[in-house]
């Protein structure tokens, strides 16, 4: 079984209007409310693979309720933790420029981090841990210090999908899959990229610190996974971006869900790149024909 | 008994972040929701004062859920018609300036227009009806020449809190009371007001279009009621202004409570200042101590 872990959902609040007025009262052109989370973003996508899995992590509220009830309405298995203070709302601004306003999150008890163990805490070597998002503002991204040495001591594998040194501390735990994109492995290792070899000696060097798989993503210009044995390039795909947010969560999506069945990295990859690419050219996160369709266009190349 | 009709609630989402960057994602150092919307604050008021009244308008979603649910916190009696597309959530961005970001509210139907009525419908002269705030945007603010004609056949009384065309057109249909600010006043006469003696010229030719009683608040300035027999002074109240949202609306409940026990618009003014600088004076509407405590510094004179 793959589980999904959220500890910090959202409702992303859009909101549109052509020009915002600072210091004034404005008017929304129109609006739209969307469940938001990576995790929960890698679980809806899991889902419409046909992929069983279960997504968790903390939900308050009449907010966190909105979230439960948009998953309920997907039939994604959920075994969310419920805590006192509403899931966050995140607000996007779409005016003459993307603005964005997030909230910190409840507040987490020691109570409600040990409740979300015991959900963890019947994991078998058969089971993968998707770990991605940032923590509730009180709680703070040591938390995953805690949290994935306790899953992996079940022999569970994780994936997980962090930035900066979040991610640097994941690795310690060797993760079945992390996913930078080119910025990201550049900001860790504090180096500028030049081309596929730099990508392919960096994203070893996250292997070298642990790392089982690394899939370095390149927005349009494609991207790479190392292997112990190999890297891949797999090509871009050209087509028209209309929303990037939950690609990477796509992505992490599509490996994960076809290393669960074949074990084959490569075949992962081709079902991460399609899930992402599908995922970035549609409004919302890809529906599972046209990730079909997408995937029989990825090509991969041995590097 | 007293009815309050919202037509366009919200939750009223209050952020703040010592800085807001335009085109940046940003984070909210603090956040709340409260229950909003004029009539609602008029419910919420009156039921402080020990006054029964009925709260109802449109309420959709899981946003109208959080209203009914705070109304029913404060035991407020409520019948609201349900509507299918969410109750609004006003953004309120507190950070170097005060910024609002409004929503237009839910598509009203005929059906549920109707359904509204049938609530209304069962009135007689015992009853007052307020009609606070504007109307969600598919109906637009010409929704009360409809229904407010419709409660004048039931033989009820009328208050209505509306600004400018709105409030001018409801004159025609003898409200009881209605309560322009001084700036209001001057917008709907397109003129100057410079003393008390303006503010109640103009007051009264707010009567002499149809109002029974007119209040004219002046903020820190004072209040002006134009009765058919005489005008009256309500001097200001000393203290520090902590909110002025729902103050106007608490004035309109005190004045409208009291008047409903005792018709003397005296007495009823003196409630009205004493609610709207009470809630001037709390971080949200005031309390009841407070509004008693309030009440004793009243003085009005006869002008």
């Amino acid at each position: 079984m793959i589980y999904t872990v959220t500890l910090n959902p959202s409702i992303d609040f859009i909101v549109r209007l052509s020009q915002l007025q600072l210091g004034s009262v404005n008017r929304m052109a129109s609006d739209d409310k969307y469940v938001g989370g990576k995790g929960i973003n890698v679980s809806r996508i899991l889902k419409r693979l046909g992929q069983a899995n279960t997504a968790t992590g903390f939900l308050g509220g009449f907010t966190g309720k909105f979230v439960e009830d948009g998953l309920a309405a997907e039939k994604v298995t959920t075994a969310f933790v419920k805590v006192d203070q509403d899931t966050r709302i995140n607000v996007k601004i779409k005016s003459q420029q993307e603005t964005e306003i997030n909230g910190q999150g409840p507040v987490i008890t020691d109570e409600q981090l040990s409740q979300l163990e015991q959900v963890l805490s019947k994991l078998t070597s058969a089971d993968i841990v998707v770990f991605a998002g940032s923590a509730p503002t009180n709680l703070g991204n040591q938390v995953y210090k805690r949290l994935i040495p306790f899953v992996r001591e079940t022999k569970a594998q994780v994936v997980c999908d962090f930035e900066g040194q979040t991610l640097l501390d994941a690795l310690h735990y060797q993760p079945l899959l992390v996913k930078p994109n080119n910025h990201e492995l550049e900001a860790i290792f504090n180096v500028q990229l030049h081309n596929i070899a730099d990508i392919e000696k960096y994203g070893r060097k996250l292997l070298s610190k642990g790392a089982q798989h690394a899939i370095i993503s390149m927005a349009g210009a494609g991207a790479v996974l190392v292997t112990p044995e190999a890297a891949y390039f797999a090509k871009p795909i050209a087509g028209q971006v209309k929303n990037s947010v939950g690609a990477g969560d796509s992505m992490v999506a599509g490996f994960t869900g076809e290393f669960a069945k074949t074990a084959d990295p490569v075949e992962a990859l081709k079902w991460g790149v399609a899930c992402g690419t599908a995922t970035a050219f549609s409004d919302d996160l890809a529906s599972f024909d046209f990730i079909k369709e997408t995937y029989k266009k990825v090509e991969v190349e041995k590097l």
